[in-house]
C-alpha cells in the first residue's frame, strides 16, 4: 500500500473507472470527473463500435478481481464471418478456445462505474474541467469555458479524458510538447441488427461479421439481448461515400448492391443511417505522458488509435497494467512511476497505432482476397506443427501481453518470409507440403 | 482591383508586414495586430537567428516594389566557409554570381512596417488576440486569456501569427483538422562577434560561416555594421549539450577545443552564452489552412519549419506570391482563392519541411566530410558542363522558384545517381574524366 493521496481523474469512461479501482485499492481517496451526466442514466446509443475484449483488457481487469463481472456481459467470437457478395467464408482468430469478446461499450461502461464507485471512488458528473493547473495539479471547473471557474485542488491528477483531452490540452501549451492528430478520410457509422422475436440472434453469435469491400467495409458485433451492433466505415466523399448517399433509395440501393445478405437483417437500414451521426476516426499521438509527479495521461488521452484491429480499449487498460507494475516497483516515488510507465508505454503506443492503422487495409481488402486467404492457411499450419517457432501477428497483438512493439517487429520479418514462400512455384498446391514448411525454417533461420 | 473589403492580419512579422502591403495594393483596408511592442521602438536581440533572403523571398519582395529597399540592407553571401578545426575551406553556393543574403531579423521587420505604414496599413501593438469566431471573422482581443474581451469584426481574418498561432488553435479544435509540432532534442543560442575598431567585418563579410562538428555546429551570418550573427545548435542534453556546459570555465574550453580560431572573435563568449536564451526547434504541420472565404493561415502559422535550409522566411514570402496568384486568377471568389491556394502550397511546404530537416546532417557533418565535398565538385563539374541537364539540389531550393516537391523528388533522384558514382573505382582520381561524365549521362538516361 503506498502514502494515500488525494488523487482526481478526468474522464468516466472505461479506463478512467478501472484506473479509479486500482487506485482505490492502493487506498488512495479518488474523485472522478466528467464532463457529462451519468451514462447510468441515459440513453446511450447510435454512435459507437462494440468493443472486442481480448488478452490485454482480460489482464487488466482480474488483476483487480473484476473480470468476472465483466465476463458475464461478454459474448466470445472465434473466428471472423467474411460475406462477399456471393458467398460466406469463415476464418479462424487463433487456436482452439481463442476468442476475442463483443461487449457493449454503454454497458460495460455502466458496469464499470458501478464497480469503482463500489470500490469507493466517488463520481461528479456534469463537472466540466477547462484548464488545469500542471505543477499544482488544481482542476478549474466551471460551466462554460468564459464563466466563472472553481478550483479543486489534488495531489494528483490523471487525465483520462479521450481524444481530445482537456488535461492535455494544457501539456499541449508548454515548448518542447510533441503532438499530432491526423484524421482518415474515412467516417464510420452505426446500424443496428435486431434480435429475432425470440431473442435469438440473426447471424452466427460467436463470430466478428465482416463484409469486405475494398474501400469501405461493413462489420457486426453480437450484443446479449440477440442484436448485432453494425459499424459502416465508408469515405466522406467520392464515389462510395457518405456524401454520395443522401437519400433513402440510394442507401437501400446501396445496401442491395453491395451487401445483398444484410438488406432482410438491418430493418431500419435508411431510419438508421440518417438519424446515426456520422463520426470521424483519428489518430492521435504525443509526448511526454506526465508533469514531474502531478499529471499523468492515460488511455486515449495520450494515444488515440484507429479502431481496425480492436486493440484502443485494450491498449488502455494495459496502460493502467503497466502503471500498476511501475507502482509496485517504485511504491511511493511517483515521479518514478511516472517516467518509467511513460517510457515504457510510448513505443507500444506508436506500435499499436501502426498496426491498427494497416489493419483497415487487412479487413476490407484482403480478408476477400484468395492470395490473402491462402497466406494466413500457411501460418496456421506451420504454426501448429512449430507453436514455438511462429505465433502469427494476430495471435501476438491479441492473445498474448508481449510488446506491441515486439508484435510489429516480428510481424514485419514474417511477412518478408511469406512474400517469399508465396512466390513458390504452385504454392496452390503444395502449401501444405514439407518443401513449404521447410522454406520456412530455413527464411526463419535467417534472422 | 477587388471588391474592397476590411481584413485584419493577425501577427506583424515579416510575413505579416508583407502580405499588408499586397493586401493594400488591392485597395483593402488593413488592420495588422500584434500582441508584443512595436519592434521599432524596443531593443530586440538575443535570440533570433540571421536570415538567409534568397530568390523566394526577393521574388515577393520584387512583385510588390519593395526589394530594392531590402536589398540596402543585405549582404551577398555567395559561399560556405567552412571552419574545421584545422583549416578552412570555401565551397560557392551556386553559379558566379548566384547568392543568399544575409539581414538581420529585427532590422528586416522594422523596414517591413515601415513599408506597410507608407502602403496604408494600419497597425495595432500590444493587442491580444485570444480567440476567432471563425464563420464571421471576429477577433476577440482582451488583457488577458480569462478577463474581459472586446469583439472585432471583419471580412476577412488572416493568421501571420508564427508557430503558435492563436488563430490556428482556434482552427485545431475543429474535426478533421491534422495537426502536428515536433520538437528537435537541439536547441540554439545567439553568439555575437562584434565589428572591428573600424567597423569591419572580422571574418570574411560575403560567406556564410560554418564549424561543423556533427552533433552541433556553430554558424555566423554578417551584419551591416561589421558585425556578425553567431548561432550555436546543440542537444538539450548529453555529452556535448547545453546541459552539460554550466558555468564560464567549461563554455569557454569547449568554444578553446572545438571551435579555436572563434575564441579570439567572440570577446564576450561567456556572457552572450549565459545572457541569451536557450530557443527551441519545431516543426509544425496542419491542415487545412483556410477556413471558407473568412480565415487563412500563412507562413509559420501553418508550416513551422527548422532552419537548416534557411527557407523559413522564404516559404512564408513565396505563400503570398502563390496567394496573389490566385487573387489575379479568381478576383472575388476568395472562396476558390482560398482553397486553391492552401492545395497548391501544402506540399511543398510538407517538402522544405523535409528538406530543412536534413539538412541539418548536411550542414553540420557532410560538410566537414571529403567524400561529400568530393562529389560537391562532380555535381558543380557535371552541371557546369550540362547546365540543361543537372540543377543541384541548393540551387533548385535557393536558385529557383519552382516547386518545393519538384527539388526534393528530383533532389532524391540525383542522390541514387551520385551514390552510383561515388562507388566507382579511383573516384578521386577520375572524378572530372569523360568515363565520370558518361556514366552521369547513362544514369540520367534510365529515369
Amino acid at each position: 500500500m503506498q502514502t494515500p493521496l488525494k488523487i482526481a481523474v478526468v474522464g468516466s469512461g472505461l479506463v478512467g473507472s478501472l484506473l479509479a479501482i486500482y487506485l482505490k485499492k492502493e487506498g488512495h481517496e479518488v474523485h472522478v470527473y466528467d464532463r457529462s451526466p451519468d451514462i447510468r442514466k441515459i440513453n446511450f446509443s447510435g454512435r459507437s463500435i462494440n468493443l472486442a475484449m481480448s488478452n490485454r483488457g482480460w489482464k487488466a481487469l482480474d488483476g483487480v478481481g473484476v473480470g468476472d463481472a465483466v465476463r458475464e456481459i461478454a459474448i466470445p467470437m472465434d473466428k471472423r464471418a467474411i460475406h462477399l457478395v456471393d458467398k460466406l467464408n469463415f476464418q479462424d482468430y487463433g487456436q482452439e478456445g481463442e476468442s476475442i469478446y463483443s461487449i457493449s461499450r454503454g454497458t460495460l461502461n455502466r458496469k464499470m462505474i458501478d464497480l469503482a464507485e463500489n470500490a469507493g471512488a466517488e463520481f461528479f458528473f456534469e463537472q466540466k474541467i477547462w484548464d488545469v493547473t500542471l505543477n499544482e495539479a488544481t482542476l478549474h471547473i466551471g460551466e462554460t469555458e468564459r464563466g466563472e471557474w472553481e478550483e479543486k485542488k489534488y495531489d494528483m491528477v490523471f487525465g483520462a479524458d479521450g481524444a481530445f483531452s482537456r488535461i492535455r490540452h494544457r501539456m499541449q501549451r508548454q515548448s518542447m510538447f510533441n503532438y499530432s492528430q491526423e484524421f482518415l478520410n474515412m467516417g464510420y457509422k452505426e446500424l443496428n441488427i435486431p434480435a429475432n422475436p425470440d431473442a435469438t440472434h440473426k447471424l452466427d453469435k460467436n463470430s466478428f461479421h465482416i463484409w469486405p469491400r475494398g474501400e469501405y467495409m461493413l462489420i457486426a458485433l453480437p450484443n446479449l439481448d440477440g442484436s448485432f451492433t453494425c459499424t459502416l466505415f465508408m469515405p466522406f466523399e467520392g464515389e462510395n461515400s457518405f456524401d454520395s448517399l443522401t437519400d433513402r433509395k440510394q442507401v437501400e440501393a446501396f445496401f442491395e448492391k453491395n451487401f445483398p445478405d444484410s438488406i432482410e437483417v438491418i430493418p431500419k437500414l435508411a431510419e438508421d443511417f440518417f438519424n446515426n451521426p456520422t463520426s470521424t476516426l483519428v489518430t492521435m499521438k504525443c509526448f511526454p505522458w506526465t508533469y514531474s509527479d502531478k499529471i499523468a495521461l492515460i488511455g486515449d488521452a495520450c494515444h488515440a488509435i484507429v479502431p481496425f484491429y480492436g486493440q484502443g480499449m485494450n491498449a488502455g487498460f494495459e496502460d493502467i497494467t503497466v502503471l500498476y507494475e511501475m507502482i509496485q516497483k517504485y511504491g511511493n516515488d511517483w515521479k518514478t512511476v511516472f517516467s518509467e510507465y511513460e517510457i515504457s508505454r510510448k513505443p507500444n503506443a506508436d506500435a499499436i497505432a501502426e498496426l491498427s492503422y494497416r489493419n483497415f487495409m487487412e479487413m476490407s481488402t484482403k480478408t476477400a482476397d484468395e492470395k490473402f486467404l491462402l497466406q494466413k492457411k500457411i501460418e496456421k499450419a506451420f504454426s501448429d506443427k512449430h507453436p514455438d517457432k511462429w505465433i502469427p501477428l494476430y495471435s501476438r497483438v491479441t492473445f498474448s501481453d508481449r510488446p506491441y512493439t515486439e508484435a510489429l517487429a516480428i510481424g514485419d520479418f514474417q511477412n518478408t518470409i511469406m512474400e517469399e514462400v508465396l512466390r513458390m512455384k504452385n504454392i496452390e498446391t503444395i502449401w501444405d507440403s514439407p518443401v513449404v514448411e521447410n522454406k520456412i525454417l530455413e527464411l526463419l533461420q535467417k534472422a
